[in-house]
């Protein structure tokens, strides 16, 4: 356990670079854990952390000791609490984080099980809760395009609760990458649709593209669609979140494929 | 049609107090469209605003004539840019807002139609995500406890995308105000459920009871609910953000329902 009460500690200027700036994360190629629970997912799906960073004030919380028991001691970190103040972007939390090494997403050669392929969704949040969805329902390949909110954000984390740790994501996905190595059918919501979700058979692995909140899914992407799927609006509007659309569409699976 | 370029119009200063604090809004029972899309919505919906503001430069927009044209020329102030530019949240939109009177939602003698109830859903982002998957679905009231987000915000309104102009929207109910009223089964979802939500019955009308995002339902509202349903959640995760599962448990109800 090492203890930092210096801002020129070189620990520390790296803690808050990392904490910063999403380009030194990208840089370094590693993501930051804030508060307990996002940590326990981590420690439960991926094992040992680069370090955990606790302040003084809570190193004996209870929520807190019951993680640290989890973690090689040398990768603890004590952060002075004037120090710790410096990096969390929680408010109220108990201070605690983790440094990780981002995990690397693998391209594999044939897909052949169920994926979502993400395209333009730029809000965070709804990348957050995609990922949620998926993991929930039991999806093993997440592949974002260009254009979609990095999924290692502070806000896509918290947003996706602990999903990223379930999930092989990969990004900057492009449809030269993709397509020579779909083995399911690709499927996307549209307002004016082949069939809706509900007659659509989704017992065997399929793959969906999720498009941009405000434009739907591109032309490159929409070219290797083999179904559009409406989702029946019956109050008329015709106009649902896109995680939410996700949502109802990977759950229709789920449903179809019950024994 | 008034054009306004001076801070000190008495006109100005109200539309300023009403898009800085959310106190305001309320205190005069007006709320504030920013941008043709929920300017749209509202028109297409409820008919002509208190006032619509546009800023010089944008007068000419093809989208900005487009909306004047369907409202009353009384009803049009036109703002000098650097004033405009003072009361939007909006970035690089078009300068366009409405303001109008915040309808009014009632309470019925007998709810014996499909409801939401929202216990304590703390983010405006997923209140307004709700509200929007429940008017796609055809809902009409929606009530809203306490410790909820509030429904006329700004991120709620950007988030329900023109939702709130069709349902019946009740903000600050109480178990005894809807106690006594309620003539359709409550249900929310649980991961200690009764029934998986695939295997339960949707096909008469219901109401829904939406919990705090960490906390979910709370024991006041839970006493109401006749039945708890579950996800299933083939990823074994038991994690989904709490508007994705309304939609995933509303939308199941509209595929039940269907011919």
């Amino acid at each position: 356990m090492k203890h930092v009460s210096s801002r020129d500690n070189a620990l520390f200027k790296h803690l808050k670079a990392l904490t910063g700036s999403t380009h030194q994360r990208r840089k370094a190629g590693q993501s930051v854990l804030d508060g307990v629970h996002l940590a326990d997912a981590y420690l439960a799906a991926l094992g040992q952390p680069v370090s955990c960073v606790v302040s003084e004030r809570h190193l004996d919380h209870p929520e807190v000791a019951a993680l640290l028991a989890r973690i090689d001691e040398q990768r603890v970190v004590v952060l002075a609490d004037a120090l710790f103040a410096q990096i969390t972007g929680v408010v109220n939390g108990i201070d605690l984080m983790l440094v990780i090494d981002t995990p690397a997403g693998h391209l594999p050669a044939r897909i052949d099980t169920d994926c979502i392929v993400l395209d333009g969704v730029q809000d965070a949040g709804n990348v957050g809760s995609i990922l949620r969805s998926a993991a929930a329902a039991g999806i093993q390949h997440a592949f974002l395009g260009t254009g979609c909110a990095f999924a290692w954000s502070t806000k896509t984390l918290r947003a996706a609760m602990g999903a990223n740790f379930h999930l092989n994501i990969v990004e900057h996905c492009t449809v030269e990458m993709l397509a020579p190595r779909l083995a399911v059918p690709l499927l996307a919501t549209s307002s004016h649709a082949d069939a809706a979700l509900f007659d659509t058979d989704l017992r065997g692995p399929v793959g969906w593209v999720v498009g941009n909140e405000g434009a739907g899914v591109s032309a490159q992407w929409m070219a290797l669609v083999q179904r559009t799927v409406g989702i029946p609006q019956p109050g008329g509007l015709e106009s649902l979140n896109v995680a939410a659309a996700t949502a109802v569409c990977l759950f229709e699976a789920v449903r179809q494929r019950r024994g």
